[in-house]
């Protein structure tokens, strides 16, 4: 077999079979089918697509590259979550102990954040002494103790995936479905849950802008993950605003700390909880919402976040502890109305560049900076209200606190937003 | 500027400004843009192509990538040829000495051949003590002196079509017309000749293998030589059957010999003698066909030719020689009728696995080895009249020439092949 002839192929529009795709992804991983090819291919991809059964196909040889989990020493249906990534996404934080919380082991790897979007490891780092590293044998362990473990992604999982996903974002190759696609399912199924749940974000802040594209990675993903036998469902869900009140890593733990004390947004409560509800349902538990909230308000699911934060070494003092940030600039309503507008991609922007995410990779985090909403989408506002509140390590400019009213888009109609936009199974 | 946002700019079908253009080639000739970027820009080129004005901006930036030869101290107007290659094609071979032989000079830089088709340079290089490689002082001087040189391509010309054409050789980027006649067009322009006849092959032994094709990029090369001051004509030539009667380098350089003799084939030698009035009209010099033919009957050509074997270190003894393949293998006539096909792509394959051409670069050659025909398409043939000879160092198998056999189709209509399809001018 040639590299050459299997890119001219595909860039002739046919379909490579299984085991071309095997033999450029294990030749990809091995080195001996180069980057320069692997991009050509990838950009001949971009042109032609790939069937169902070449996406499948490259996500198993992904899978095949590097370990795959073996979660079979945990008793009950393993269940994981990925999202596509957005701002002020602390979903995981609440929605990983909300669900082992009803007896259904959870046990995740995840990923840091670039750019406006957020990362759970990035969130759960910002709690003093949290262990985002541990071995295979301690991972499954905790998931045996206390049902519940949420971890850094192992540097051995998928390593065709690392490889690949530096590529394509150096050869404009990053926006095409199957290559997403099976970037994001190689690696939840070589980390070994039975049952999937896919957060596919919708929105400006989000990867994919257009319902119609998330719809298509969403149907992707979830026909891939049936094929290969892992019980698997997707929600879109909204990000043209910032997901709860909170966008920064100490800042959003507090805010899944009172989400899970029952004080949260009564918006943001529900949406998890109907995630909740499907990811219990995957793992063959049936709950009905008041239920799901039960554990909410009764503390039953901070219970498990608490006993996830020991257990990972983290220290519960420091996990209360309000944010340190020296500066909290105070943003009022400039006029009456409704808000109808909070834009997730500038706001996600604003708070990066407060420290609260990173522009590259080996950018250093300010754990503490960030903002608070006090009002959403829909919420009715009055000149001179408070409307966040911004967090940051030095003083907020004139400048900058113009920029950030700016976005605030204040209105006379009154929008009535919606988290799940729908549930593609 | 960032590669990668060009990459995107060109396959989301955008055209490249000419600093960007410029920007890619001197970064990608100093290697701070890598072959991965270049091999996806490269597909994306595949599928959006590129105007005009960025195939011209392409040709030269990569003209800028190297030295640049001044011809400026030989008198006259300097004229250049080029082939998109071919089988059997000794065109130069004559061409070149036949119109220095009208006083106007021909400084010729030409390659090797690959694969089915075979190159100038080697063919010269069958004569003993020839010499192709020459400093650019003493390529000039030779033209001053003698008016002519054919010697091989100078390493340091076009330093960024070395890498891209290697590149795009294992990427399946190669036939990309704005590719294909920059690559051309560059080493043209930067070889620094006048004007250029290019010989555009077209039919199964070329590269081109539609007539569309063949005139897109005779249009595209035509274009571009105007455009940067170059008089330029392009000749679509039929490569269905070899040109000529010989395939393989030292059969070829007697082939040519014969010509210039005036003892050559009818049609070969008016298709050569076409392609020289058009060479001499582009440096200003109209001479009719019958004063053309002469100087191959007269001897004139024939003299130049000697004088450049001589100039550049070539044995006129060995010139003559016939080849000391030590098997000769006669093909005959299995039938009565008219040759009406002799595959140019299935006979110079024949020729390059008998040692006269080269699987990949780094074959040696046998320069003795190779096919002469006795009939070409649109001869009359009975059964038993020798078609051909195979020239071999070892002896041809039944099989092989039964193989060969099967490639010379007779039929009972008379076809006329014509040598020369179109001028694009």
């Amino acid at each position: 077999m040639r590299a050459v002839d299997l890119i001219q192929k595909k860039r002739d529009g046919l379909e490579l079979s299984t085991e071309e795709i095997q033999w450029l992804i294990s030749g990809y991983t091995d080195g001996s089918v180069p980057d320069y090819q692997m991009s050509a291919l990838a950009m001949a991809i971009y042109f032609k697509g790939m069937s169902v059964r070449e996406t499948r196909d490259l996500t198993m040889s992904m899978v095949a590259s590097g370990q795959q989990i073996d979660l079979s020493a945990i008793d009950g249906i393993k269940t994981d979550k990925h999202s596509t990534g957005g701002v002020g996404d602390k979903v995981t934080l609440i929605l990983a102990p909300l669900v082992a919380s009803f007896g259904v082991p959870v046990a995740k790897m995840s990923g840091r954040g670039l750019g406006h979007t957020g990362g759970t490891i990035d969130k759960l780092e910002s709690i003093k002494g949290y262990q985002i590293e541990r071995s295979q044998e301690e991972f499954i362990k905790q998931v045996q103790d206390i049902g519940v473990s949420v971890i850094g992604q192992s540097n051995n999982l998928v390593k065709a995936d690392k490889l690949l996903y530096a590529l394509r974002d150096v050869t404009a190759t990053v926006d095409i479905i199957p290559l997403i696609a099976s970037s994001v399912m190689s690696k939840k199924i070589a980390a070994g849950a039975d049952s999937i749940l896919l957060d596919v974000t919708v929105g400006d802040g989000a990867f994919m802008k257009t319902l119609e594209e998330a719809e298509t990675l969403s149907q992707t993903m979830v026909d891939l993950g049936k094929e290969v036998g892992r019980q698997t469902v997707a929600v879109i869900t909204d990000m043209s605003q910032p997901v709860g009140r909170a966008i920064g890593n100490r800042l959003e733990v507090l805010e899944a700390l009172e989400i899970m004390q029952g004080k949260g947004r009564v918006d943001t409560t529900n949406f998890i909880c109907e995630l909740a509800q499907i990811m219990l349902r995957l793992a063959g538990v049936d709950k009905s919402l008041d239920d799901v909230e039960d554990h909410l308000v009764n503390g039953k699911a901070l219970e498990k976040f608490e006993a996830m934060v020991l257990a990972q070494g983290g220290d519960l003092k420091d996990l209360y502890r309000p944010s340190s940030s020296p500066y909290i600039t105070p943003v009022y309503a400039q006029t009456d109305g409704y808000i109808t507008e909070l834009p997730a991609l500038e706001f996600g922007l604003f708070a990066m560049k407060l420290g609260a995410g990173r522009a590259v990779k080996t950018d250093p985090l300010d754990y503490e900076s960030g903002i608070v909403f006090d009002k959403k989408v829909g919420d009715a506002v009055k000149t001179g209200d408070l409307i966040a509140q911004i967090y940051s390590n030095e003083k907020i400019s004139q400048n900058r606190l113009t920029e950030f009213q700016k976005n605030v888009k204040i209105g006379g109609v009154q929008i009535k937003p919606k988290e799940i936009i729908k549930i593609i199974s």
